[in-house]
């Protein structure tokens, strides 16, 4: 099988490590630069312990990285919003295809994006061109996507959790509750007091509380499964864990219904998806079973009667499912590769 | 000052362990028995470290313990719910007033108790009796009362948070979402594989979802408040950490309102409060910042339009004003000793 | 490339668990049977959702499983060294090849054995046939060995590091001590309050000391490496982490030599070693640059002049090269297949 | 009982947070300025949650606390080395004792001091005035003393350990080994990547191996138990807890004794002490016995014939007997106090 030439943009950071780690050891894939603000000149060998081919491949400046993209299928940009609006345009007109990893392109409206990232959105063009890479909701739209546009992470769990509820007339679109909790990776890598150990070590908070910039994001998406808006209110909270985030989300039921019958709903809607999985109770979903991993796992209760409320738990790992790993499913949709390619090998931290 | 005799029965759970140390240093309390089912013979110095006459007293077996509890003014029952069952009207018989840190006497409706701790509910003469152990509530009523159900921990965080909000008309009584996670102390002492450390390390999981026997406290409660019946989803989160409990509670704004009003109200209600301090903003609230006291901490964010969300965020050490801390508060108040007595040497265990 | 039936016995294990899910994904091996204490009737993919054939298979019970093991090449036991005694001379006669985990088989010496196991030694014969199974020291035995005494977490850590040194004559063999310490999953599944969450977490302490049963294996293979006897102690400890062994070992040199020089022998020593990496000092060494993977780290720091002290720090995840992961490569050695077939595709856990 | 006036300098770092809540609910200590690099201008109460009169103090720039310092009895420094050396003889010369818990002054050989602190050592005159404040050596010399040096967090786990075994001459004063553990608050409040959460959980590791300052401190302390020079390696690992050294040191006996006449050695050293307690066995001496007070716990195994090895363990709070909390005990000795005045309502943070 023909290898196909790919790079990687904010290498250096918790995803872009990720990343580069899965697409060295992707059988398909053929790593032509990893380009990041430190380690350039380092190989990924010395940097990450990778062997073969992608492990002699030496970290460079995202300058020089952009002269090389011309001759890559696609780049991955793990990089802040600001870098990736102004990285996408340059690398699309060389032809190469972009899988964005920041929220530069994940919403449609302008004006949210600007209320919420205080900083000028992306051109209307650029973004009619972004498919929004969920492949549970946009799989064949991924084939022909030039700019893909990652979900962040609380969106990810969020919407596996309430898109197909709300697709098939479950729920009601008012008053949604999506509560979260993540791991301090997704923060990023930080040098500051706030996010040192002594600081984090045992306690747990809330940030951003009614702004964070993932809430457009989750209430766009959820409005699609909807075929219609949807009010949501959305908390992240701070794990003093290493990896993972587990969303809590409330809803009310539309009609009534038993729990086992939005199991099975559920278990309907990803039948054939291989990264989710629908556990038989919310109890039964937790981060050691994901962490590690590119799945998501899920499970529900509910009160019956209709109006009754429905609580659904959704747990991935943040930097897997949630950011990297599902990178590269998007990758492996927009190459027309196994879906799974190089996510297989991934196995839980657990035990 | 004369000391007054005081018993503890469940001495060596992990709320029995932090209600014994509070007696041994309370500068009013003298300690005439600490039952339970360890340690009997052995002593209060070589168990727990305490210095002073608490310190010589030995641990007896409860039936022992009983018969002493006559000659005793109050006696805390750290015991589960069906010890306290069967413990409080014996002790009540021979005149000992009883703190009960169980949930035996906190449901006024039995069949709810029935309902959500699968037990037969108690006499409703006895029920009667008993004083929901709120000090910010139920001050008053503390003096007096024989019976005090001392509440339990995520009730105290919700409805420290929710209560005086409820009480000003602010919020609407439906809809009230309470989303909280616990420290793993909360779960008590455990010999088991699912408490073991492999098994929570770097977890984060829900438990009892939509069947938590602390949903009906705080409707009862917040109903108190509301001076209405109001409608509560609770969920319980299991926190990889030893202490702390954080809520996080949504409800909706019945009126207009900022969050600085929000704040305003809640500093009003609780301007002669020792052990309970508003944040100028729900980010603020973390666990790190009550752990090891009596204090709750709590926070506000809102939409500021009528049907707006409204994000109450509250935090306080499970084990002090969730369980042991809030006893001795309760204790006092019975007693008319002051309020914060053998609770201000307490101190966080930060940094 | 024809595939080789094996059976791994005590699969319900923290170790077991690791390696039916090592040899689910080898290339090479096909899983006959997974036996255990629990989940009999389940499927590898119910429980460790591994996908494939392997995925298929049911655990069984231990009885079932040793008639089925004449059909296989070898088996492996993460089993209590009393139950490898029992198992593995009845799976020898059956003609099959054994790899015990346990500490049944290491220690040549049965007196050794029955002071610090509190059990009878296996029989003379029996221990003859037992090859110690560290690659690095023992590979061409491996290559017909029929019984494999899979090294201890402890002595992997310790003997790696310390080992080459003493063969190359720069240790003297008296006062050496080796100070090191364990992840909890190293104490297997447990269902105490010992092990419990809120007992270990935040603390740290010792376990043992001067009566570990890993000593006596640390000194036979130093001794074999030293080409004579060595006198060590051994100190273990808990430390509140789920994965990982670090190892600091103390000696002195027998003639004068600076770090770099020590270095550059480790060096040399594993130069072909796939899974040992010498770090440029040893504070390079730590447990996040190996957890998930079955690599060792080392690292050396001196006093240069003869006599003087040399430090040696050295880590490993104990599950893995400490356990099933080592276990792996020396099935991959007596089979004659590519020593890293079925590790290559670990990944370290960070970030 | 007549107050005295007191002072800190580096209030804002853990230690001096420490020392502040310390002093604040000292019965006999009235806090007249706490200075430092941030907080300048906010109260005690604000930062702290101190009630009281210290609570209204407000935090102050260090150069206008010197000139307060001349009404201060005693002036306590949680700065680092240089900071210190440049204060201490202002505030003598002011006539106000000095507590330093910095290194500054605790070698009494200059060029050691310069070896491991890279700065110029103090000058003599200022040096000989100083008394090493460990009130289980030194308690006589502490009530006259000027100057006092605090001893660091290690040389007080350690030298509380072998110090009386060595005095007693019961230990060989050669290849003295002290190999302990910290947590991270030891390394003081840091804004980098290295002390950032994800750098650090999960993590086990060695840092400053043979070169770490405290190991002439170590040193020069157990020659003064010995009366004669040791020989000492030191090692020094970062636990990814909060507080807590735990150290391991190993010696060798000097004539046959077994462990429980080493217990009874240590006891008798230690009977009147009400910070040090020796536990039946090191097995006993955890972390989460002594996180939150002021006291050590320590335990002996041994080898019982002469030449045979001696493993001691001892435990401590850093921020507390390894800093703040000696402070305050030496503090008080110096001012003639009791001696555990302001430290004995202090609680092990267990459970």
């Amino acid at each position: 099988m023909n290898e196909v030439s790919l790079g990687v943009f904010g290498a250096s950071g918790y995803v872009g490590m990720e990343l580069t780690r899965l697409l060295a050891r992707h059988p398909r894939a053929r790593l032509a630069f990893v380009a990041g603000e430190r380690w350039v000149g380092s190989s990924v060998r010395q940097v990450l312990g990778e062997e073969g081919p992608a492990g002699e491949l030496l970290y460079t400046a995202p300058e020089a990285a952009v002269a090389e993209a011309g001759r890559c299928a696609v780049a991955l940009l793990a990089t802040p919003p600001e870098v990736s609006l102004a990285l996408a345009p340059r690398l699309l007109e060389r032809g190469c295809r972009v899988i964005d990893l920041s929220g530069a392109f994940r919403l449609s409206d302008g004006r949210e994006f600007e209320r919420y990232y205080h900083h000028p959105a992306p051109p209307p063009a650029l973004l009619a061109q972004a498919v929004y890479g969920l492949p549970e909701l946009n799989r064949a739209a991924l084939a022909e996507a030039r700019l893909v546009a990652n979900p962040g992470c609380y969106p990810t769990a969020a919407i596996l959790a309430l898109g197909p509820l709300l697709r098939e007339g479950f729920l009601e679109t008012g008053s949604l509750i999506v509560d979260a909790a993540s791991g301090v990776t997704g923060a990023g890598r930080r040098a500051s007091e706030e996010y040192s150990f002594v600081e984090l070590e045992g306690d747990f908070r809330t940030y951003k509380v009614l702004r964070h910039q993932h809430t457009p994001e989750i209430s766009q998406l959820l409005g699609r499964f909807a075929g219609a808006p949807v009010e949501l209110t959305f908390t992240a909270h701070l794990l003093p864990i290493r990896r993972g985030i587990l969303a809590t989300s409330y809803a009310r039921l539309r009609r009534g219904a038993t729990a086992a019958e939005l199991t099975l709903a559920l278990r309907a809607a990803y039948r054939d998806e291989p990264f989710v999985t629908v556990a038989p109770a919310p109890e039964r979903v937790s981060l050691l079973r994901v962490v590690g991993t590119n799945h998501c796992l899920l499970g529900v209760a509910c009160e019956p009667a209709a109006g009754g409320r429905v609580v659904l738990v959704s747990a991935i790992d943040n930097l897997l499912k949630g950011a990297a790993g599902q990178a590269v499913q998007n990758l492996n949709l927009m190459l027309g590769w196994e879906e799974t390619s190089g996510l297989n090998s991934l196995r839980s931290f657990y035990p």
